[in-house]
């Protein structure tokens, strides 16, 4: 595989000297790109998108021709691996995803199968593939998983929740299976995360969606544990190269210091968490990932400018800053503004990393 | 009016000694009640029984009647003031609250009037008398109302909202004036929380539903400082008595530290929060309420008693401990559970003030 030409990302994440900060943006490739949509609509599905490799490849590299991104994310989604496991994964119209065979007993748990990524997943492996080599070396590929709570929730309330009453039921009342069920998908979740740095993948993360949903006490049980099993079972060295790695949980700005211990590279901060404070509790530790609000992106250039400005002085100077949203872009978002990010981003940045020209 | 007879929560919130912790919970007049139903039912629609002294009155005691709480709620909407102020909110079945005029320019924030709670919020007076009378000096009374902030996001938004991007819009846009509608705001929340007090409310609290949703630089600018300023202008005696205050912000759990400088009593805390931590943090200045996980309720009692037993422990020690869910109560709970609960509290909660006795 070719080198890599541009590896700002890779090395803020293992707080390297860079000469400026690097930036992409979670669902960078997706609804607001008008060419993303012409090809949702060609394969006829969201799900059609994600198993086809040409698909996923082509969508994954629209918006590096649209904007100086500084890394590349796998098109796919993070219910691939239920799917695997045989919960029957489809999307209704509105209503998000829904599984037609979720997670109701004990019998359903001891039969979960860990799937072989190689095999029942490799639509997303040959993605990967696919995608590295049309890179051509010109930005680093993020893999990705969700986390083993994330996926257990929708595996067990069969699709999106409010109150995560089934799943919180489960954790609350059988908390043996519920870790039985957890260790499996941390297992598999590992599995296809190393599969997919096999295949190419130059830095994995783990979104934890649905962790901020949990008490403290919960959370350090049955997400940040699995979230920590997972990345022991990681392979990080990849061809005589580290394969760096990303925690990202959403609402989970009140456990930094308890993540920053878990042996990833670096955290994902909401847009909620002050990124200054945040480097000040765990920056010695961990690279941050942020954070910018995504409903920023609403406002016209001067202000999505001056926001990013604020996000740059705030985490301050030196590497260890990877320019993101809080959170996934939204889907009506002008794409001029996203231009206007990054463009900010690259402007603005280089002061903070003059120590290290 | 009859001196209160349990004035357990009144002391717990000034951090007074007392014999054991008080518990009340949010939305305990509420659907999971069946005799709400009923009376719901023949009100014929929400806003009616809000609007209707006497019903309003009824069902705020009626979890009283079921359950040792050691204090009542008013039964309200958040959304009143705003409709005092002729943005004509109505609900439509499963969708939440809406306002038939709401804010969409300068002008309209212009014109925004402040409301004369005793004329135009009369209902609410007239409850508040009405049940304080009707409590019999039972336990406290407390009167409550929606942020300045997240008032805004309704009377922007139109209603319920995902992202919050109208409001967000204007708040990032036109900064100015969104400081003129919070201004506005946050005198009428003042008159109206002194009006409260004034019919007889013994502890008023602030619910900031949607402070969460914003980066902690605009919380403390678009949310805090209208929550600080709705607490200066509180007349916090009455009658010779200390009217204790509470600030509640949804998702707050970052700002801990900032909230308990804003002149507040005590600070409300929802359940992602480690009560514990948030006690070393804060609990020298403010008292805490809270924080069980509301989905808890669904577990069987064996387990739910467990969870409050974490709760009081996590807390620890000595006064300014009222507790509470992190959250309002779900709808579908079995009373039974709640009862659970509530006797777990008085049984449990007074090993952790034998200092007192």
């Amino acid at each position: 595989m070719s080198p890599t030409k541009n590896d700002l990302f890779i090395k803020a994440l293992l707080k390297q000297p860079i000469e400026r900060t690097p930036v992409w943006m979670m669902r960078q490739a997706g609804r607001y790109l008008p060419e993303y949509r012409q090809v949702r609509e060609q394969a006829g599905s969201f799900l059609k998108l994600c198993t086809n490799p040409e698909l996923a490849c082509e969508v994954t590299l629209q918006p590096l021709r649209r904007f100086d991104f500084d890394a590349a994310i796998l098109f796919s989604d993070i219910l691939t691996i239920p799917d695997a496991m045989g919960l029957g994964l489809y999307f209704t119209e509105g209503e998000g995803p829904k599984f037609s065979r979720p997670i109701t007993c004990a019998a359903d748990i001891m039969q979960l199968p860990i799937p072989d990524p190689c095999l029942d997943l490799a639509y997303v492996v040959d993605a990967v593939r696919l995608i590295r080599k049309n890179l051509q070396g010109s930005v680093p590929l993020i893999g990705f998983s969700g986390s083993p709570w994330t996926l257990a929730t929708y595996m067990v309330e069969g699709g999106s929740s409010k109150s995560f009453q089934k799943v919180k039921g489960l954790m609350f009342e059988q908390p043996l299976l519920m870790h039985q069920m957890l260790d499996k998908i941390a297992q598999s979740v590992a599995a296809y995360l190393n599969a997919q740095i096999e295949a190419g993948a130059q830095a994995v993360m783990l979104f934890d969606t649905w962790g901020g949903l949990l008490s403290s006490e919960d959370y350090l049980e049955f997400s940040l544990h699995y979230a920590k099993q997972v990345r022991a079972l990681l392979n990080t060295e990849q061809g005589g190269q580290r394969i760096p790695t990303i925690l990202f949980t959403k609402g989970g700005g009140l456990w930094l210091e308890a993540m920053a211990e878990s042996g990833y590279d670096a955290l994902g901060l909401d847009w909620q968490t002050d990124i200054g404070q945040a480097r000040s509790r765990v920056g010695h530790k961990v690279a941050l990932q942020g954070n910018l609000d995504p409903v920023s992106l609403y406002a016209q250039p001067a202000v999505i400018i001056e926001k990013v400005k604020t996000v740059l002085e705030k985490y301050g100077t030196g590497s260890g800053h990877v320019f993101n949203l809080g959170h996934g872009i939204l889907p009506d978002i002008n794409p001029e503004h996203v231009k206007a990010m990054v463009d900010a981003v690259h402007h603005y940045s280089p002061i903070y990393h003059r120590d290290a020209s």
